[in-house]
């Protein structure tokens, strides 16, 4: 049913102006829409959260939370926002953002929401926590790889894994807390987990060889992410480190139904956004020897992603790019039979900044509040 | 007063899905929109005119015209738009497209609009041509700096400038052919314009060192514009000799009242989108001596731009950067004077693809539909 | 006056001027001197070793062969070269060059020498060979993956396999004909070549995700090789179709001493120079059951590697950078053991246009002429 | 057999292994060697003196100087000197330096050497400034454009500004002190130089528009040289208030022999390295009221420049390109007479950490000790 609201909202759509020129929409509208609070609004993914969130028609940032830059116009930070974002930024008071907004968005390091999550928030404010605090069940696990103990363990058994494709059914109304998942991760699990799933192919082949523009780096003065450093190369790192791995063999764990251990190797690229992934997997023969054809791992893809807006599986023999989804909430996907050495070439493509992070958690906010999934998220990939 | 067809105009928003989803949107509304033919559909030009009218309420593109690509599929040859375009590119029937489109957009190369346009055309349908065919009223000028003849001088006079910001007034439902302006030219008239104007500089010094993104260069196969070529690479062009300088000075020289000569070089720079122009200028002492202050410049700024949707001047100080605008339909603009030599140093950033080409494109064609003049256009900048 | 001290300063010159100046070096010196032709000039990897053997202490360059710009200044399609190279581009007659030259390089597209080679041109000149037509020793193969018939399978035999490193020993002043490795090759080989020749991983399971900066793709006016296709962007290519595959396998397989497959994973960066490879591998376990230690394989390498010049088995936790090879003709390799999966990942990084062609050629000719084997090599890596 | 000739070789080699490789040179050869001490070896132009001076036959470095790196190993810092480069990483102690170095390259920040520089010091060594604060004679200008106060103006009028083409009958072994001109300034005042000595441009219509790479930023961990804040950007800082300005102002002032007013506005360019200036001025008009015509512009460059080993003027219509100079210690210099407004346009090229700074002070150096001019910088540029 379209009521009279409806229409309001619609009616004040578009990307951006929105905050710029309150005035487009009625008090009561405003009053009626999302509140939102962003914890690290001035990293990349936090302002790409603050660019996406301009186009979302029900939804409203009521502050703008960056602890280097308190009190000074968020515009001048990023200047891109200028007229259209007239806020400053405030300090990390989660307790009173809790008061003021009905959704906190974290885009801040690990450990940091962790140390600070209290119940009292949690019964106050849904939280969409963009770092690694309650991605993994194991705290041992965590607290293992990521080299912190873990100051609020006990919230993690509520937390949902946000991957949306795969655990939509469990992000609702009722839900307090959802664990945005990484970049890497959200890429490397959705290109790989129809097969898993379905045991079309080994797990325990699964190597996964990863590459991220440098904006997934962050926006932290380090030598080692000057341009002059990320210009004309490429490198690995983190080999076989990487915290982005337990996140993936957890998760591909559940699909397959028992534990699974793969290889990961982020690369640097230099360019701002986009990840590409590659992965290898032998195929599962079937009982009769033979390895699946390429039509019926088409078909396992189709049956999970072909009515998904946000997953494109690509025409055979087109590979995946990452300028192909830039500035998107696409992920696409295809792959290659290698009769040969009888493994699978699995690659995914997607925006580390939206369908990577801040995409993915306005898609989350979406489902926690009954709105369309793509509210917010129609946005044509931008080329060149 | 809202009536139906204005909510479901809103109702249908956002940035795509809405030809890959036609059923979105009613039949009668689709009949309703205004519909639009692209000829040169898969330039860069073209293909942003193509990724902004996906975000376009009243407008859908009932022809993607592409001499290379004859009826292969859109998203073949621009992949960004798998699932959102499901149309093949068509050939250049200007003759036929005027029978099918309410207004036809033609992103070709200089010469072939002129070659081909006729009165029933133009009977028939409106054209917003960004090519240089009909922006320079003088067809010897024309023909001298272009070395080509034009072959349709016939309609030179009834073409307007569509410099939306400058000539809004010229653009109404009675006219049928915009001369849409070149990127360059953009920049450079409106980061300079007001101040000729009101006379605050001589236009005579007037010096515009010109750079820009890659993507101005076309989608041609060139050795000189290939990735090894340009990246890691800064060079002028074209200097003395670019077409863009008369255009530049017959709107200058509008606006000062009087013919203006000017320097103008541009620059290729190792990136995909964007322009930025330095202009240097003697300032205008005052009857008593003294040059205008600071606060003399920017009022002159405000009293033309000051309510000017697309066009933010910055804040004391600040440069114009063309991240800043990028995706965006923006030109930011501002000024230092430097006491030392006596002049002003202009600064102006635009994306050269957006407001230097296919936005400008929609700006006219809203004007030209009696549309909000941003409609399709609310893009926030996309930063990193 | 030029005394004993001067003349010998300018005769041991480092990297230039030496052509430009000929009057530099006594008559006598230059008669001396190794005769060199090119056959693909104006290509990136042929201007690469006009680069190179400017600072060649031994050899000087007769003939700039590049059919696209026949009669045309070798430096008016190579600006770099103005005041250097002071020779005209001449045509690709290979009877007439093998009159004139001691050795030919071929930097030209497959199938090229192959189609001209004569037993009459072996007997006059050296030849060798940056395509791959004499790489693959089962000529079956070749056609396979290259898609043509090999014009002269009859050499095919006595051409060495130009992977200095590994295959030093066949190249002499006897030899005529030397297959240049492939840049992909030579990186993904020489990473994996230690263990494999060892026994310490399973080549079977060897996969190799390889990266390359655009260079690699050659200086042909494509589409798909423009700037703004290329940068801000990561793709796959070739997956599992890639035709250096075979010619990796090959060379495993003589290390080996049976035949191995591979997966082999191309991939495109936008940066111009430098390929990285990143290989996993499974591990051999011991006779006891446990793995070979970091320490074994280091071993390992550094018993092949220790003494080689342009090998650089890099510090432990070092991960290879191509930026830290550019412009040089080393090799960085490195290596992580992943316990949890029992693989070993290896990372090796060269510079595609120096180790990967031109100066993997100019180390081959060193060996055929009996010369040191780094002169005109000792390039230290140029940063940033 | 090593004979005299072998020797020899090894004695004069390219560019590297020399440090890497002590034994390669006799004890005697590396006694009568200049010793050099860098301070500030760590930063971009200091390690590119590395580079340069591992090509260099007569000078060995004793002393990396990095406080930020002290005791570090030097090629863990820049792991393109692995193998080469043993040394670690020392204090800046000047005093100690002094008595261990015969020439002490400082690539400081502003006023670190006017601190520490004494007598003493100058009495025991040569210094090679590659910071500002010798370049200006009038300490008044330098305090106001620099905001800090000299600390030792007593050592301003012995210091010969280095800009070697201009000044190089200055700079002999009777030299204690020189300052090596801005990156910059260097190619501003080269490419006008003979121009305004000669009077064929009014100096005071001298417009400036310069394009820098990233590493003349330097290496600094600062959010706004991270990669993604320069990539796909292009934007003007220091607008009228560089502080080359009066550098420029000056130097051009003693050509003119009166004082000189200049518009100078630098540009941040995604790249790594390179210079670009586009310099507009007004021809002064012949006595007969006509204007300088190409060919007399041209007479007047090769007057100054035609033997000069490191300009290189190019043919008529082609404009300097930064690649073309990449990596070499040219300048590569053009003009355009631009008859329609009576201004000529000069473009200048070079590589900023090249000719722009260690490049010249190698050079400077080599002045300094009575070596030929070119030693250790016959360098040709790499492309692509």
């Amino acid at each position: 049913m379209k009521n009279e609201k409806t229409v309001d909202i619609y009616a004040k759509s578009g990307m951006m102006f929105k905050n710029a020129c309150p005035s487009w929409r009625s008090a009561e509208k405003r009053k009626a829409m999302i509140k939102v609070g962003i914890i690290g609004a001035t990293g990349y993914a936090g302002a790409e959260l603050v660019r996406l969130l301009q186009g979302h028609r029900e939804a409203r940032i009521v502050w703008y939370g960056s602890r280097s830059y308190i009190d000074k116009k968020y515009s001048e930070v990023y200047r891109n926002m200028f007229r259209i974002v007239e806020d400053v930024c405030r300090d990390d008071d989660l307790a009173q953002l809790a008061r003021e907004a009905d959704v906190i968005f974290t885009a801040t390091p690990q450990g940091f929401l962790a140390g600070l999550l209290t119940e009292e928030i949690l019964s106050r404010t849904k939280v969409v926590d963009l770092s690694a605090d309650y991605r993994i069940k194991d705290v041992a696990v965590y607290e293992k790889w990521y080299g912190i103990e873990h100051k609020s363990p006990q919230f993690i058994p509520e937390a949902v894994y946000g991957l949306c494709e795969i655990n939509r059914g469990q992000i609702t109304d009722q839900t307090r807390l959802v664990a945005n998942p990484g970049c890497y991760t959200t890429c490397s699990i959705l290109t790989a987990y129809p097969l898993v799933k379905e045991g079309l192919i080994d797990p325990d082949t699964l190597i996964i060889d990863a590459k991220s523009g440098t904006s997934g780096a962050g926006r932290g003065a380090k030598v080692q992410n000057l341009f002059c450093e990320v210009n004309e190369n490429i490198k690995a790192y983190g080999v076989a480190t990487h915290r982005h791995t337990p996140e993936i063999e957890e998760q591909l764990g559940y699909a397959r139904g028992s534990r699974v251990t793969v290889s990961f190797t982020p690369h640097l690229v230099p360019m701002n956004r986009g990840i590409l992934v590659t992965e290898y997997a032998r195929l599962t023969p079937k009982p009769d020897g033979s390895l699946p054809t390429p039509e019926e791992i088409r078909a396992v893809y189709e049956k999970y992603y072909g009515n998904e807006l946000f997953i494109r599986l690509l025409e055979e023999g087109v590979c995946p790019e990452t300028r192909w989804v830039e500035g998107s909430n696409y992920v696409d996907i295809n792959f290659v039979v290698d009769e040969r050495t009888g493994r699978v070439v699995l690659m995914g493509a997607l925006d580390n900044l939206v369908k990577g992070a801040a995409g993915q958690a306005v898609q989350n906010m979406n489902l926690l509040f009954g709105l369309p999934e793509d509210e917010g998220l129609k946005l044509a990939p931008c080329f060149p």
